[in-house]
């Protein structure tokens, strides 16, 4: 199996030592924005605070092994990846990202040229998104890769989208589509095998590119919260059904769905079915989307949907309701059926 | 040998799983202050900035079997350190601390105990230095513990201190003792064996207490930067050695220290000379101080005693200048020699 940065003779990242790899990404780094005062290699950044705005903060991370494998992902989608999954959640407040810390813990067998691709990926999103490296830190790992990222952000105050902003009658909106990267990470395990991963194509495709580099709704959530649009806004990192039931545990209401109107991922929607699984639970359970769900009171929709068509041409649809009733609830074929339970990353 | 956490019979804190954890740490937390819009359990806390200040952003991470060993500290100690280490480094921005972010990596033998230590030893520190835990990140490892903490801090435009401040001819003062904290270290490695570590008593007492519980100056840092009695500033992670090298490289100056000045350690000089090590020689190289190198003008001399006397009753000690000749080197009993290499923590 081909595992990226363990390469006979290949140089080791940390041969480099810490001082030595961090010159090494300030080489990569593009020219500091203005608000940054004090970027990388001060013992701290500092940064100008946006006028009159919150300062949104978020830490996540990706362990090798736990969340990612090298043999189905590149250590270029790696870097992409830690980033996206902060993007995300600056994103679902309805804030706007700004800057990064990168934290970072090499085993010996990671390679240089993985550690490149790892500042690549990292790299090339942050500067699509509009987000600067402030600074990080860099240790040698005994175990696993590790690649720990904070993210701050902006947002106006009254314009923050929380989970428990909810209220009785929203309309509960997913962006996107689902199911897609769960679909896509079943599909890698399945064939990983001894050998070579075979390269999918067509909609399988797509579906293991979503695994490996979600994409985060980094503009139509601070579109959505500039707007005030919405009453509550989550990603869907541990899926969906999880999605759904933080947001209505958090608002003090129940939800109902209908499995008819999901926007399940047509390639999701191929995987599930060969391997004889019911499509609308997996895509329910299924998590690393990176799409953001919203509850919508019914006298904004006109606005949400404006609001909406700014960011991205992302599809947004109707997927249910929050209830005062508290149970969590989706409807398939006129049944009710209780909402699945999600994925869990830990 | 005694490995906290690993007692056969414990409950293994991954037991819980991420959000029972996450409830646990949140039951601990003190309420939060009134600048914590939105703190931990959405997907991203909301803090407010603190007027006509900059915002300061560092992040630093212990690794286990890389910064420390549960064979010679604690949980409490190890949850203590990776705060401290954090808050030393906003400190030497000049910046006051105020919010964290707390990433852990848990492996399987972690007990739930040895997660309450941790968390107890972190808590305290925050508790002491007004810092409100803003939100985090658990994961299981399938390696180490590790413990990632990002710190935001603030300061006033113009009163903060980087590295690059200093100019030549400016004095050079430390603070606190030297020595002490690899002096500790040093100890317990040479005493542990294969059984118990002997507990040290008196002035080696002291040393492995600064190992296992740095002292982050986080009210020195804050008054000398609100006084701007200095230039520059760094904290010694890495050594005194290492901070005077950084200092003049930034600041594109030389320096010139005096041994017979250097405040080395009462305790650590008994353990180095016991050791038949050079006192001198190892104090300047030893890492974990984490006291403060100041680059002081020599007209604001009178300033920084004054505004060091308001922080913490600590020692600054005078012990050399910077220089206009970029060489570094260290005058002992008449002669010159070169300023040894610090401690790498990678």
């Amino acid at each position: 199996m081909s595992t990226p940065g363990r390469g006979t003779g290949a140089t080791p990242a940390s041969d480099l030592g810490e001082r030595g790899l961090i010159e090494r990404i300030r080489r990569m780094l593009p020219s500091p924005p203005p608000d940054l005062l004090v970027g990388p290699g001060d013992d701290a950044a500092v940064v100008r605070p946006e006028r009159g705005a919150f300062d949104i903060l978020t830490t996540d991370a990706l362990v090798e092994g736990v969340h990612f494998d090298f043999s189905f992902s590149t250590p270029t989608d790696v870097g992409h990846k830690a980033l996206a999954i902060n993007l995300s959640d600056v994103a679902s407040m309805g804030g706007t990202p700004r800057f990064a810390l990168l934290s970072l813990m090499i085993p010996a067998s990671c390679s240089l040229e993985a550690f490149d691709g790892l500042l690549e990926g990292f790299l090339t999103l942050a500067g699509r998104s509009r987000v600067a490296v402030a600074g990080g830190n860099i240790s040698r790992s005994p175990g696993p890769l590790v690649v720990d990222v904070t993210v701050t952000g902006s947002a106006r105050p009254r314009k923050i989208l929380t989970r428990a902003g909810g209220r009785p009658g929203d309309r509960l909106y997913v962006s996107g589509t689902i199911g897609a990267s769960s679909a896509g990470l079943w599909w890698l395990q399945r064939h990983a095998g001894a050998g070579e991963v075979a390269e999918p194509d067509g909609a399988v495709l797509a579906c293991v590119q979503r695994h490996r580099r979600p994409e985060p709704r980094v503009r139509l959530g601070a579109v959505i919260g500039r707007t005030r649009a919405a009453n509550a806004c989550m990603d869907l990192s541990d899926g969906l059904a999880d999605a759904i039931r933080q947001v209505a545990e958090a608002s003090g209401t129940g939800a109902r769905i209908e499995a008819d109107r999901l926007p399940i991922d047509q390639g999701a929607r191929e995987i599930f079915s060969g391997a004889g699984k019911d499509p609308v639970e997996s895509a329910l359970a299924g998590g690393d989307d990176y799409e953001l769900l919203f509850a919508v009171p019914a006298r904004f929709k006109g606005r949400f949907r404006a609001a909406g068509r700014l960011a991205q041409g992302l599809s947004l649809t109707h997927i249910g309701e929050l209830t005062a009733d508290r149970s969590l609830v989706v409807i398939q074929n006129g049944t009710e059926a209780a909402l699945p339970h999600g994925f869990a990353h830990f």
